[in-house]
């Protein structure tokens, strides 16, 4: 384990500046005095697009590539055509540092609100495929902006990419106490995707014989994530059935404000990504509004990536702790929840 | 308004038998004395595919060609691979017919338990595509079974058919109280796609003044649909978010018990069908325990379809009324159900 962690920093737009602001505060707070953190800005996002035209240059995934690891606030503003930004930066990061384990936990903390009826046990993670599926880019349009226009996605899914993130899903499962995994696809219909996912999944599960497997057509998942999320524990699906779901998956466990995400590339052969699940909320953004916890709670992912287990326990018993006493506390800013979470790290 | 009926009737698999009559009953009650209602039963499903391989022939389609509407009530079963009565004979009739206008009301009744938390008011309509996006089957796989296996999908989408489907949409919003269209997509990763559903829906946008439309991606409308849905009115998306977020939307506003569909062909060149939206439950089938007020409210749907608004009315009229008692009345069995309900239509 280094004892350093060169940190790339990426605020972003809107909220992201203020809840980074609080990761790194917590950051800071928790780690060891021998342990030195360095830190470097960086200004992707709206204004630099808006200053330069450019999203994420060669250059730029030079630079970032040098660091262990990356910290995202949330990229996106409605100044920016929908899809620039997605397209241009986070998903051409995703792909260029092969960050095909997107990973996305839930877990229904104590003392938070969710939507669903009598307070249900929710603990789990989603395994969500990183670097294929409908999000590769493939496809195109003719004929665009005529009656004949045709406009088509491919989704592309392939052994070597499905058999990784299969494993790594299986891996997760075996670490867990429950030890269950869930295939969520849409096998009966998209039947050439869904055989290669279902195929490549019994096949691994064989190297797994204590982890104990089921599977779930995407569709009925949305109902069993509101009727009973107490029988997910782990679930892996492709990238665009987890962002689905880890949306939805959000919102039963307490909201996006709390839903941390981690973009890992196991092999570290390319530095992660952490970022909250959430977006950029210009509507509140600068009003010290935003609910740091889900940009605290990635910081603890990102530690637990590199090696730093103790500490992103500690902020993870933080934000439990800070949790169960907020109902007392009332309205708290931005900076107040990041005081009282680095002050519970540190002490 | 023609003053005869004759209706496909295809129970297919598990509960589809029990719930289909009591579908029937309630039809039967419904009706008026002079309208004629003729009915012929096709076998379709598991039993037929054993026994002679088939899921849909063309001699099948030119029969069903010939009534007014279909009424089903489930297909699928475990003993079947996934995918070939999926695609052999729910999608492939879709497709044959041009069921473009897959029609999903979504109603929290009273007395119908949602998993939500404080009884939301929910009272909206899902449009979905249903005969493009990611469905049509499009796409394959090379090295099947090797490390090397790549395995793709193709989302087809056209203006043709889009725009059918959001002007439907737009009709529908335009009829009801609220008149709020809402367009549900990935347009910021699904650009090719993304593009031509948001430019068509903001063109037709132009010829309805009194709809008021907005856009939401597809994983924050899992989100509404858990925290807010009371915001929907009218909702248009593609094949596979409308199979997805139909699927939630059934889960909050009272469960697949009650969700009805009509797979519409609304130039009436091709019968139109209607069906529940559960499937065929074969571990309840045949026990009297299915609930048949999904398949009672497709047949309003189908009513309606056909002209007889004012019997379809009755029936979700007596729904209503029924649900609201149901809390009293302690378990029923299906034919229970059944009867209660057509008593009411006749009463
Ligand atoms: C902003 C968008 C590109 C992104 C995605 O679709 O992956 C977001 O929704 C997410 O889940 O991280
Ligand atoms: C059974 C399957 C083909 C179907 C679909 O995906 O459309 C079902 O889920 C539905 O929603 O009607």
């Amino acid at each position: 384990m280094s004892r350093s962690i060169n940190l790339a920093v990426i605020p972003g737009d809107g909220i992201g500046q203020e809840v980074v602001s609080e990761g790194l505060k917590v950051l800071s707070a928790v780690l060891p005095q021998d342990v030195k953190l360095e830190t470097k800005e960086y200004d992707f996002g709206a204004k630099r697009y808006h200053a330069t035209g450019e999203t994420l240059t060669d250059a730029d995934l030079a630079a970032l590539k040098q660091h262990d690891a990356i910290l995202l606030g949330a990229i996106g503003d409605p100044s920016v055509p929908s899809g620039v930004l997605e397209r241009g930066f986070l998903l051409k990061l995703r792909f260029a540092f092969d960050h095909h384990v997107n990973l996305r936990p839930s877990k229904l903390l104590p003392g938070v609100a969710t939507p669903l009826a009598g307070q249900p046990e929710i603990d789990f993670v989603v395994v969500r495929e990183g670097t294929e599926g409908p999000y590769t880019g493939n496809g195109g349009t003719i004929r665009k902006g005529t009656e004949h226009e045709v406009a088509t996605e491919v989704s592309v899914n392939t052994a070597f990419g499905v058999e990784r993130v299969v494993r790594d899903a299986f891996a997760r499962a075996q670490a867990r106490p429950r030890k269950k995994l869930t295939l969520v696809h849409k096998n009966n219909v998209l039947t050439f995707a869904g055989h290669l996912w279902t195929n490549i999944f019994n096949q691994v599960a064989k190297e797994f014989p204590e982890v104990t497997t089921d599977y779930i057509h995407v569709d009925a998942a949305t109902i069993y994530l509101v009727t009973d999320p107490g029988r997910f524990d782990v679930i892996v699906t492709d990238n665009l059935f987890g962002d689905i779901i880890t949306d939805l998956a959000a919102a039963v466990s307490g909201g996006i404000g709390v839903a941390a995400s981690g973009n890992i590339n196991p092999s570290r052969e390319f530095p992660s990504m952490f970022e909250p699940v959430h977006g950029s909320a210009p509507d509140i953004a600068g009003q010290g509004k935003a609910d740091p916890t889900a940009t605290v709670l990635s910081v603890a992912l990102l530690l637990r990536h590199l090696g730093y287990d103790g500490e992103a326990d500690r902020i993870d018993a933080a934000v439990t702790a800070d949790l169960t006493e907020r109902a007392a506390l009332g309205a708290r800013s931005t900076s107040q929840i990041g005081d009282a979470l680095a002050a519970r790290v540190a002490g």
